[in-house]
């Protein structure tokens, strides 16, 4: 019934698919599930991504706009062609998500994450379309 | 007496006012000060953002020309103004903040925040002036 | 024998010299080292640089043409000279680190690293040459 795997200690994966090249993807349902499922109710939530082109972040969850704005402006900041030299032709994918990093790390409290009110936690893919893993670990404490 | 709040199993949070749209404030020794108040000795001191046009980030504290600097460069990189869509007209400041990162985790010894010499812990704020919250979680191990 | 300190409570410190002003140096079996050390299954493994002009991040450890573009391109993005104030003359390299981040929280399953297939842990030196110190702390949970 559940859409991710447990895999014991606390240590949950699931997948996302992209469909287009460069997308932004709440993923914040799927972690509130793993939380609650988790039954932890003090601790860290570590959200870890184990590719190198797609990256995970924090973003205002409103306005659809934001979103697009998102992915424009990092797009004219590391642009897809600038002379690059590896033959996979994605360097600014890599570039993109060492500067949006790999992990998020998220507060528990009370049986929830301790987002403000307009956080979402976003999958940032930047070399899709593609299936990717996200890991979330849930630490008591 | 303490200008934190201490909401029980090592979480705390604290406010930050900043008085212009644009601003990096040190907060070292306000999380310092918890971290003594907390006890703890060894484990990770975890700084989270619940916001989306603020961060948290780590420079140096000793000329605070590095400061002017890094505020300057970041607005070149990431303009107020370009075309966004986003109708608060914020965009830059969310993806700034996202560049930046909305946690920080430092790691705990003997009693004390594991920083280097020159290290301080920053709050940015990319919208400002407003009042924010900062929570801090110190978690043993 | 080990090339690393263990100060006890699951935190160790290793040095890393580099050669270079900007450089890239795979830390990443310095770091599976002290994890197999450390005899922690389950758990976090956060890596923490303790300067303010180095940084850590993750990436493609296949071709090495993807570090040749990205330290060439966060070199366009952030240029080494632009009207800076700070005496130092090393804005550039506080920011880039900023941008990329003092830490990095990789989760521990079956006394591993979880990272991906192509991930590898990197140190960033952006005003090298210089030896520094990494600091990685192993929490079981």
């Amino acid at each position: 019934m559940y859409d991710y795997e447990d895999l014991g200690s606390g240590l949950y994966c699931f997948r996302v698919s992209s469909h287009e090249h460069t997308q932004m993807i709440d993923i914040t349902d799927k972690i509130k599930a793993i939380v609650t499922a988790s039954g932890v109710r003090e601790g860290l939530c570590t959200v870890f991504i184990p590719h190198t082109t797609a990256a995970v972040t924090i973003n205002e969850n409103a306005d659809p706009d934001v979103q697009a704005d998102f992915i424009k402006e990092i797009g004219k900041i590391v642009p897809w062609e600038d002379g690059y030299r590896h033959y996979e032709g994605n360097s600014a994918a890599h570039l993109k998500s060492s500067m949006m990093g790999f992990s998020e790390t998220v507060i528990l409290h009370e049986g929830r994450l301790l987002l403000g009110t307009w956080q979402g936690i976003y999958f940032l893919e930047y070399d899709g379309s593609r299936t990717r893993r996200v890991y979330v670990k849930i630490l008591q404490g």
